[in-house]
Order: structure tokens, then C-alpha cells, then sequence
């Protein structure tokens, strides 16, 4: 199969959807934004050997995780997904039939949430990567961004932290409906996902807000994972849920009044998904206090400052 | 310098844009669509040693081709260019300050379009690759798309074809403000940009535009490089113009009314970019009869079918 047989295959393959008016096959897609609503973006790269190993993961499973990364930074925003374009780096041992079972993953995950493949480009590669580009949109007054944290609001965060790989952080569920939700509802002062790690990612937020926190290290959601790598140690359980990178949850912060509203509702709506307040912001100064049964302790050990790209 | 602080140098060098109300360093870039306007999305990657050697050509001519065969997209729907992000594989031997300077040449010719960089993504990998994601906008009566030619329709081309690699396929102007001013004043019946070569491309219309063409050789635009490549053989020069790649000139259809339109007007606009009639179409097959000096004549030999990207 060819690039262009193997795209002819794809446009059979990709749902249509009423909003794109041009899709594959032009120079350029051609879709609409709601006339209400601003257009939200991001990109994400994975490469073969940094990210995941082929022989470690199904096709499917790595094709599902290209687009769960986008999704996760477009929940990040309180912002609902559209469309995407996406980018392959096709090496010679990659086969059109891996490319298919592949495509079969990543067009999977997004027939789940509705969003359109509308473009891509393919090139020879030595190893395999792939660039996915997402547009989701948001009316301006909903969306999230890092820098609105304030002293007194509170941190939560969703899910369990830690060890996500062992799972070779390839099934999450990236919190789209768990973010249209709290932007519905309370919309949080600030807003990310969990990429990095806890701490990195939360010091990200502290570090735009230009305002420090209190982390109460008895409340810290540990994954059933990160006990299990831990064999027992729960000081190194709790290191995992504060360090381990791609944990894709949402971590936010509100307001005292916002957070007793959606301590009545948020059970009801997702009762498989935890929802625990971890600290408080305080301060102006982006650092973080550590605290164990509400005393000052020391900062805990940390594996590793989040992942390095260069 | 790490990803951090290189991001943080970017910020700093990256033009604030209006349209942009979050910019990099956010989980996503937010920014407005006209709200009677269209969005033009198109993604291209390029490959270190597919598309380009690193010690044949300067950091700043990659970056400034990265984003014009971008543009070449958009110019091609006849949309107007608005923003990007991009993602950037950089291997070992790839320094921040080659980065520097490829991102140099990148934003001097985003800021020649006023379009705006708004977000990207950094991988290790084993060699270097660079995916950008360029959206644009357009009224919906003003997209041009591939399907649209019609028999009768007169075929023209912008510039002169051929050779392009001579030059390492590197400095060419991308055609955006010709595909502006086309769909202004005449709006063509169907439009591409030639990357694939003109045989090739133009097969690419008639195809889904479910029509055949009259080709006249004598009127095809052959470069000086095409020329110069084939040292002094004419019929070499004209199979060079025929089916190189990466030419990104403009190739569109116009109805003869059109045709006699633009005839007038052109030249004022754009005095040093010719326009060449090369042929009409013709039939309901995509087939293409080759002219010359009004005769029939067998068809030319063409050098390759366009490039293979698997």
C-alpha cells in the first residue's frame, strides 16, 4: 500500500462530521468555529523510544494515547474538543497493516468524544513519531487558564497519582467531561493537567499566579499502582503520587464557596472519579509547605523534576 | 539551556497578536475566528535527510521552509494565514543555538504575514523533525477547493516551474497574497499548490474534479533553474518544469470570463510573478491530451510520479 492508497483508506474509515467542510483530501481542511466561541488549541509530539516502545505496546494502544495527551490538555482549558490534524514519521519497519491497527485506536478514542480527524502528512522517518495538533472551543468566560490562582482558594485534583507506568501510562482517561463539567458549574480560578508530576505541574500554577501553597500530605490521592511499585513503602508510594509524570488528571483550584458547591455535586456525576482537596494556595511566593496532620514538615524526597525534553 | 528556559527565550522573541488572548505556555493557545469567517487547518512535517540535509542548508533557511510550505497550503484554499504551533523532534546534535536560529528564520517570515506563533512541543529524538500546524481563515464563498474544475475552464499556473532543488527547494515566497487577491477578484473554479510537480498535481484536480485537460507545451513556464539543470537540452528543461517537486506555485482554473478578468488586472498587482494559461479542460476523464503548436503529441516523459512519502 501506498501513501495515497493508504489515505484513500483512512477517508473511508473517518467518520464525517457535519461541521468540517472540507476533510481530507484538499490542500487544507475546512471546518467552523461557533460564532460564540473562541477557538482553543494545542499540540503533542510522541517518538518512538522516548515516549513508548513499540514491541512494549499494541499499535492501538499507542494510537489511542497520541490523541489521549491532546485531550487531556484540551480538558485542562474547561474547553470541549472538535477536530484534529496529525503528523506521521513512518520508518521502514513500520508496516501499513501496524498503521491501520493504529489508526483503529487513536479513531476509536475519537468517535468517544465525537471529534473529527480532519488532516495529516506522512513522511519517511528513521523511527516512528507522531504530531497530533487538537481545536477544541470554549465561549471566552469558560475558559481556564494556569495563572488565576488566588491566596485562600483551595487545590484539588482528580483520580489516584502515581505509577501510571506500569500501565505503560497508555489507558487513562482524559478528564474531558470531568473539565466542561467544573467549568459548567464552578469554573475553577486555574487550571492543568498532570503531565509532569503533581509537584512540577502544580509549581507551574504557582509560578504564573505568582502565589505559593500548603499541600497536606495526608490527603494525596496514592494509585493502587504506585503502592504496588512500592511494594509496602508508603513513603515511596507517596513520592510516586507526588513525582510520577503522566498521570493525565486534573489538578485545579477554587474558591472556598466554589469548593462547598461541588463537594455537594461532583459525587453525583462522576462516581468513579475522586475528587480530593489536597492544600491551599497561600502567599505570593510560588514555593509550597508541607504539612502532616497539620503541622510543617519537612519537604518530601522527590524521584525526579518531571521529564526532560531536550 | 533546557526546554524551560528555551521556552521561556521563545516567549520573549514570539510577537504578541491581538487575536491570540492566550498565548504559549499555557495547556492550550486560545484565539478568535472571525465569527463569519471559516477555519483553514493544514499540517505539514519535515524530515531531516528526507526533506532537507542539516549541513547543506542554514538553521534559518529550514525554519523559514518549515513555515512557507505552510503557507503554501493556506494560500492554495485562498485563505488568509492567522497562526501556527509547532512541534520539533531534536536530536543530540541539534544545539539550542541551531534552534535559535532556526526559529529565526521561521518567525521573520511569520512576522512578513503577520501570523502568529501560539503554542508548540519538544521531543528528543534521533533526528530532526519539525511539524507545523497552520490555521487560517476564510469567508465561506472565498475557500477554493480541488473539486471545482469544470470543461471549458481555462488552466493557469503562477511563476516559472522547475529545478527548484537547485536551490535546495528553500527560498521560494509562498503564493499567499496571489491566492488572496485571486478569490477577491475572480474567485477560481479550483486551486493547488504545486508540491508534487505540475503533472502530478494537476492530476490531483482533474481527478476529483472528475474531468480531463488539454496541455500546450509551448506554454508551460520553464524555469532559468530548470534550464540550467538541463544545460542547454530544452526538451530535458521541459520535463523538469512537467514533474519536479516543490515548486509551490499556484495552480488554479478559471472560467473564460475569468480568464479575460484576470488578464487585465494581474500584471498591475504582481509585476514580477507571471501568470501562464497552459492549457483548458476538457472531458469527464482525468486524463491530459498533450498539445503542441495546436497538434496532438505523444506524452513527454516525465522524470518521476511526484515524491513517495512511505
Amino acid at each position: 500500500m501506498n501513501e495515497f492508497s493508504f489515505i484513500e483508506y483512512l477517508k473511508k474509515k473517518i467518520p464525517k462530521s457535519g461541521r468540517v467542510s472540507v476533510g481530507i483530501g484538499d490542500d487544507a481542511a475546512v471546518m467552523s468555529v461557533d460564532k460564540n466561541k473562541k477557538l482553543v488549541v494545542s499540540t503533542d509530539v510522541i517518538v518512538e523510544n522516548v515516549d513508548f516502545k513499540i514491541r512494549a505496546l499494541s499499535p492501538e494502544k499507542i494510537g489511542r494515547k497520541t490523541l489521549a495527551v491532546n485531550l487531556s490538555d484540551i480538558a485542562a482549558m474547561g474547553a470541549s474538543p472538535a477536530a484534529f490534524v496529525i503528523s506521521i514519521g513512518k520508518p521502514p519497519y513500520i508496516t501499513t497493516s501496524w498503521l491501520k491497527r493504529f489508526y483503529k485506536g487513536l479513531l476509536a478514542l475519537a468517535k468517544q468524544y465525537n471529534i473529527a480527524c480532519i488532516g495529516g502528512d506522512f513522511s519517511k522517518a528513521k523511527e516512528f513519531f507522531a504530531s497530533i495538533t487538537i481545536f477544541g472551543e470554549a465561549s471566552p468566560h469558560q475558559i481556564v487558564k494556569r495563572s488565576g490562582a488566588r491566596p485562600g482558594d483551595w487545590i484539588a485534583v482528580t483520580g489516584a497519582l502515581g505509577g501510571s507506568f506500569l500501565r505503560h501510562h497508555h489507558d487513562f482517561m482524559p478528564r474531558v467531561l470531568e473539565g466542561l463539567f467544573l467549568v459548567k458549574h464552578i469554573k475553577p480560578t486555574a487550571m492543568i493537567d498532570i503531565s509532569d508530576g503533581l509537584v512540577q505541574d502544580l509549581s507551574h500554577i504557582l509560578k504564573v499566579s505568582g502565589v505559593g501553597a500548603a499541600l497536606d500530605l495526608d490527603e494525596i490521592p496514592v494509585s493502587r499502582d504506585a503502592r504496588k511499585i512500592s511494594r509496602g513503602n508508603e513513603k515511596k508510594a507517596l513520592t510516586s503520587a507526588l513525582s510520577d509524570g503522566e498521570d493525565f488528571e486534573l489538578l485545579f483550584t477554587v474558591s472556598p464557596r466554589q469548593k462547598k458547591m461541588l463537594g455537594k455535586i461532583w459525587k453525583k456525576e462522576f462516581s468513579k472519579v475522586s475528587l480530593k482537596w489536597i492544600g491551599k494556595i497561600e502567599g505570593e511566593k510560588p514555593v509550597i509547605r508541607w504539612l502532616r496532620n497539620e503541622k510543617v514538615v519537612a519537604m518530601p524526597k522527590i524521584f525526579k523534576q518531571g521529564f526532560a525534553h531536550f
